[in-house]
């Protein structure tokens, strides 16, 4: 089975590395990250850069893609290396999945028209924008397509993905292996939890403010 | 403010990746990957390569600095590049941290000698017998010294010390940023919950075994 992560410069490095973390423990897996050609690929805090060993042309019949999210989506809107490749790998695809806003690209693709699908939480009415049906969800699944909600939540959704490839247990033999039992010291996680204050400084600086 | 995460061949990404997506969010802050000298360093899936930009001779004064863990962590044990950095560094940083085996690290550099630490839960024998006290915690404070379970812990750490560093609403400003609301959908993350044949499986194959 292969899985490919598509990188493009300004992503968002939890997006991708997230899940890669949980599904390169995969039996039988090849993990490969991918973007318009081999290069080095720096995230949106301009201090992490990783390797994307392949080109898409490498890699056109991923049996798991993998789509981040990140500041870095903007560009990737409109046809370009990234979305013709997603075109045409979502056709044979087992399985098409984003974190945070790459689900606004699955959707400028055209691949969530009509869908059920989850995204940043600052990001849902350009979801729906896009044409999907935005849940306040941690992950969605519809069809096979899969979506998680921002940055951290590629775990969570990535750990419900492998338990559909392998089977509970295998899914819960990699959570005990990245020793996912969280913890988090704060209740800070989503709008819901979070203090008014933080949520509106988020939204009152969100580039999608436009449509909140 | 300068936080350095050492990066060694056979790291764990999720160790590395996960508090350097909490701590580059913190105000005036400058985060940087360094390695013997600046190279590209592959994580222990080998499907993953994370550029450190810094050789440690760079880096030389961290008010932070964060050891990841993995199965790389074994070579690093004996006076070497990241050892001798490690000492110096010490000397001068407001944090010395680790993520899961990267508390080995620390301890077999002697930093971590008679405190309450803790690693991954493979290790703590292994913890015990290099000179620090393991606790079953999901992170522990000792003074300056923090050390965070295995692999996805290093999250919870990083926003536990981003409020000791900043501030508690600072430390939930950065967790809405990256929407870190976990609901993982099993209940698999510690020995404490998952089931007794995965606890054996990993026990059986640990390197660690002898310990255990």
């Amino acid at each position: 089975m292969q899985i490919v992560i598509a990188l493009f410069d300004g992503f968002t490095a939890l997006d991708a590395v997230g899940p890669h973390q949980v599904l390169h423990h995969l039996p039988d897996t090849e993990v490969v990250f991918a973007a318009e050609r081999g290069r080095y690929v720096t995230d949106n805090s301009h201090t992490l850069t990783l390797q994307a060993e392949a080109g898409y042309a490498d890699v056109p019949r991923p049996d798991i893609i993998v789509v981040p999210g990140g500041p870095g989506q903007a560009e990737q809107m409109t046809p370009g290396p990234l979305q013709d490749w997603l075109l045409e790998a979502d056709e044979t695809s087992t399985w098409t999945t984003s974190v945070c806003t790459g689900s606004l690209i699955l959707a400028g693709a055209g691949l969530l028209t009509g869908r059920k699908a989850t995204t940043n939480w600052l990001a849902h009415e350009e979801l729906r924008h896009l044409g999907a049906i935005p849940q306040r969800e941690r992950y969605v699944f519809d069809g096979k397509y899969v979506t998680a909600a921002g940055v951290s939540a590629g775990i969570d959704m990535a750990l419900a993905l492998a338990g559909r490839v392998a089977g509970d247990e295998e899914a819960q033999r990699i959570q005990l292996g990245i020793e996912y039992d969280p913890q988090p010291p704060y209740q800070s996680g989503s709008p819901a939890t979070a203090k008014p204050e933080l949520v509106e400084y988020f939204t009152a600086r969100s580039r999608f403010a436009h449509r909140v």
